[in-house]
């Protein structure tokens, strides 16, 4: 089932509530892709009603990046939704999300001055804003997000825990494509070369975790070996390559206990992120 | 009953909910009055169960501003809250609140950067953020706050509204002494004679009243007038006296739709709040 208003959804979610249902929510900007829908069917899986949302979000879109041109295609996301079993679509269209005089912001300091936080200011804001609305609206028991995107859910835990949101983040795997290259909506972007290309990102990756497997400890000896790759391939210009805390986004020297390795890195204009981690176990 | 720990509160909603039962939330700072007083029997006879929070809240006050001095009497404020009917006391420790790492924060722009706003920075923030998590917490039907706080009431229906947050915020009146004076957890702080002086504050407020009801519809004459008078109490030093829009705050000049008149005077070191509100009904 399609809805456009914020109204007709919280009639059904409270419905929904009043029979005892568990409702899972999976907030994402559409242009659906397999990483999405392996959310979507662990939603499915875990809750008794599953709400997707298909925003795509201006406020967390700088001014001169891809609003206007983000992939958008509601006909085809809504059959992945209802192939995979989720309930309801939730699709807005902007000023039912915003009003012209709204003045309210939430900021997540520190977690989002790093990374492409550094990078895009401003963006974290507006995610955290459109998170907290459509939890609001949706209040659901549990909402999944992709790790792809592992500054988001670390920003996002941060900010459910600090205004004490009730629901469980739930964080998913990368999913990739054969090659390795995570799933992405902008992977649209790439021409045929540069989509080969693009496989450097996850190749980087494979060889920190190697690296790390074999038992290197020093941050700035595997960043160094992993730009090293990235830079060989003539289409691709690193934006970071870092190797930080999980939970606090800050860095870390020499690894002694679970760390994120994030990169960002263009192909050609596209900009691709990607992430590994690498927990420790301590007895 | 008092309960301290967010958890326990939690378990306690979350059983009412499921019992069907409507809550209503009054969040305080503790050292009730009639004031509180009248916000919880108004929340007691529209909802099932009532909570009233007593948590003096750090991130609201200004590094000089009177934290430590504030008073506190949770016994006396126990005791008020059960004789008119709440079913809970929330008065948790300020680390069951707060995180040491906390990194989030809210912001209400323009309407906080006015009348109290700009005379202390930072809170209104702190109110967003305590009452963001206490509504988050706590899940209440209806939050009731005293129009005393004009500016608060004003930034937290905004904040709401903005957030998608699923409550109604309820006004109640002003309640006053016998000459007047709005009641106020800070009166206890004015001596015999600063007591006697603080009666400016309503006694312009009804001036006011008067000329608006006579027709006077320039914002500047009656702000004259109302400053003539308080300045002719020794004891009193006007903050601010100012006649603006009752939703966006933005200064009015001619009186033609609802307006907020709220002033800010020091007593001697205490500085006291009130207001007017004026309602234009056009047919």
């Amino acid at each position: 089932m399609l809805i456009k208003e914020i109204k007709e959804l919280k009639n059904l979610v409270k419905s929904w509530k009043k029979e005892g249902f568990s409702i899972g929510f999976v907030p994402t900007m559409g242009a659906l892709h397999e990483g999405h829908q392996s959310l979507i069917k662990k939603a499915v899986e875990e809750n008794d009603k599953v709400i997707v949302s298909v925003f795509v979000n201006p406020t967390q879109f700088g001014p001169n990046e891809d609003y206007d041109s983000y992939p958008r295609d509601i006909k085809k996301d809504l059959e992945l939704c209802m192939m995979v079993g989720a309930n309801v679509v939730f699709n807005p269209e902007p000023n039912e999300m915003y009003f012209n005089n709204r003045s309210t912001s939430i900021s997540v300091s520190k977690l989002t001055s790093v990374l492409c936080g550094a990078k895009r200011p401003g963006h974290f804001d507006g995610v955290c804003l459109v998170v907290s609305k459509l939890l609001n609206i949706v209040t659901p028991d549990k909402a999944y997000f992709g790790q792809k995107d592992a500054q988001q859910v670390a920003v996002i835990k941060r900010m459910v825990r600090d205004l004490n949101i009730d629901v469980d983040i739930i964080a998913c795997p990368i999913i990739r494509e054969e090659d390795g290259l995570a799933k992405s909506s902008r992977n649209t972007y790439l021409s045929v070369e540069e989509r080969k290309a693009a496989s450097v990102l996850s190749r980087s990756l494979n060889i920190a975790k190697n690296l790390l497997n074999k038992g290197e400890r020093s941050a700035s000896k595997i960043k160094e070996i992993m730009m090293e790759e990235i830079n060989k391939e003539p289409l691709a210009k690193i934006d970071y390559v870092e190797i930080v805390d999980n939970e606090s986004l800050e860095n870390v020297e020499i690894i002694e206990k679970n760390i994120l390795i994030p990169i960002a890195v263009y192909i050609g204009k596209t900009r691709l992120i990607d992430n590994f981690i690498f927990e420790i176990y301590t007895y």
